[in-house]
């Protein structure tokens, strides 16, 4: 089969592949359409050491190994657990010791014609769901995640720093608490979907010493991670919505007087995520902003690490 | 009135120092006992701009401005608050906007025979609380803050890592929640204190590849952070109990992959610190090293920054 191969650093386009074939437990999908997220721009970057098919948001068809699914379309959470170790036995299968991750640890990815996934990590896509929206589900979970982690109120005054793809998810979930949000960035286009949406935007300049109770930083950078920082009253929550390349520098003693809490924050629960999605209450289409075949697959890549590109989406078939 | 004023970096002893007047509100108390803590350490070394009278540990008794409480003996809180700014509002007095800080910022502190603190910050001593113990009611609460902000139940893992005069008020403060508990430091003597209270303890690098639920670093340096995060299961909670020299520099993607929690804590509740000095829950004799005289004030700190020491009291009259 087809699929987009990453070793050492060099991605390129494979057609020599064999059909995997799914072990007990797991289920053999066919991939209709993936996205290309952030993670995949760094693992070409060789932020993190992995070899093999990349790619772990997606859509397919599950043509084996679980009957209850077969011929129907899926997502599937990217995490497979062992279900016996500590994390697993305490309910956390997403930091399972012994997990492998769809496209990023240990297990072939998503940006090929066939993948396997424990049945447990599946999940039916809705009817009235689209196929290029139901993509999303895996970053819409990322992004409801926050809200697993950090008790929102109506009061909370709450700040997003980054419009980028995952910072555009982040936004409209967390609009839907009724929390008082503003979302800053450095692209007008990208904040104007925002605020077509009615979610309060400003230029990432903008934001002076305003006092927020939460700001999330979306960006991975310091500059962005030090506006979320900035913004924040003492004891204010900072969420760390994306990963960083090498090491940040940041005052501790600071966090200390001010008592701020600095949270991690990764994959979330696809249920609610597809819920979203279904009831139309998370808009995707306009993240969207090329669709290319599999076996362009590399100049899908190329397309998405241009600077004001959202999401890119590849199609199997 | 004699004193230890900083000023320039320079701690020097004043014997011109006015006696202060109470300002409405405001109670004067003759102190008679104060504590050396590493804030007075590193205001000296100029980690912060301060110029005044230092100290912030202590207990006195109120001559004026208290009606209710003349002739009693005391300790206070040390952040004086504005009563009106939306921290104050929300009950977060300690954070308060416009707030000084005995000994630390904008408000002369304990190091002399006299001072002056609101009325709201003073509680009386219990009887059967030494003079000398009830000069660690300020750390202790210090201590008692982690379980204001962490849960704690008996099933976590704590790790205290740091076995200074912070670091023991911690692990005691920590072990009467039940908790599963290991303190480790450098020191052996020191952890011999802990030992002998039935804490388990050992050497810093005796700390591998365990998971611990909360990790707290008292040590305030980039090791000890390093230690309490390597220390820590994924979704645990490290909680900073130390300012930090400079900017420290860490792995925020692992942060953002193993879902971390980073808490500062600082000032905590009195009321609670008082009464495990009354019902002798937690014990301070074993942390004094040295008394002197306020007039051998500069000796006192050459000892308190001698390497091994633990707490140096001053006594004013
Ligand atoms: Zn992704
Ligand atoms: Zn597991
Ligand atoms: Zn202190
Ligand atoms: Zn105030």
């Amino acid at each position: 089969m087809k699929g987009l191969w990453l070793e050492n650093n060099q991605l390129q386009l494979r057609t020599d592949i064999p059909i995997p074939e799914p072990p007990p437990g797991e289920a053999l999908v066919r991939v209709l359409r993936a996205g290309i997220c952030n993670t995949d721009l760094e693992l070409i970057k060789g932020y993190y050491p992995y070899t093999g098919i990349i790619g772990h948001e997606f859509v397919g068809v599950v043509e084996a190994g679980a009957d209850n699914l077969i011929n129907q379309r899926v997502v599937g959470e990217i995490n497979a657990a062992c279900g016996y170790c500590r994390f697993c036995r305490r309910g956390q299968p997403t930091h399972c010791e012994n997990r492998t991750v769809l496209g990023i640890f240990n297990r072939n990815g998503a940006f090929a014609e066939y993948l396997c996934l424990p049945i447990e990590n599946l999940h039916p896509v809705p009817e009235n769901v689209s196929t290029d929206a139901a993509t999303f589900t895996e970053p819409i979970a990322a992004a409801l995640e926050i809200q697993e982690q950090v008790k929102l109120s109506k009061d909370d005054r709450v700040l997003v720093v980054g419009d980028g793809k995952l910072g555009q998810l982040i936004a409209q979930t967390l609009a839907l608490t009724g929390c008082e949000l503003l979302v800053v960035g450095r692209h007008k286009d990208k904040l104007a979907n925002l605020a077509a949406r009615g979610i309060k935007t400003g230029l990432v300049d903008t934001v002076t010493d305003i006092y927020f109770d939460i700001s999330v930083d979306c960006t991975g950078n310091p500059e962005g991670f030090s506006t979320a920082r900035r913004a924040l009253r003492p004891r204010g929550t900072l969420v760390l919505k994306s990963t960083y390349a090498g090491n940040l520098s940041l005052d501790a003693s600071s966090l200390v007087v001010d008592e701020i809490t600095l949270i991690g924050s990764r994959c979330g629960p696809f249920t609610p995520a597809l819920e979203l999605l279904a009831t139309k209450q998370v808009n995707v289409e306009k993240l969207i902003d090329a669709h290319y075949a599999l076996s362009e697959g590399l100049a899908a890549f190329e397309k998405a690490q241009t600077k004001g590109v959202l999401k890119v989406l590849l199609e199997m078939n």
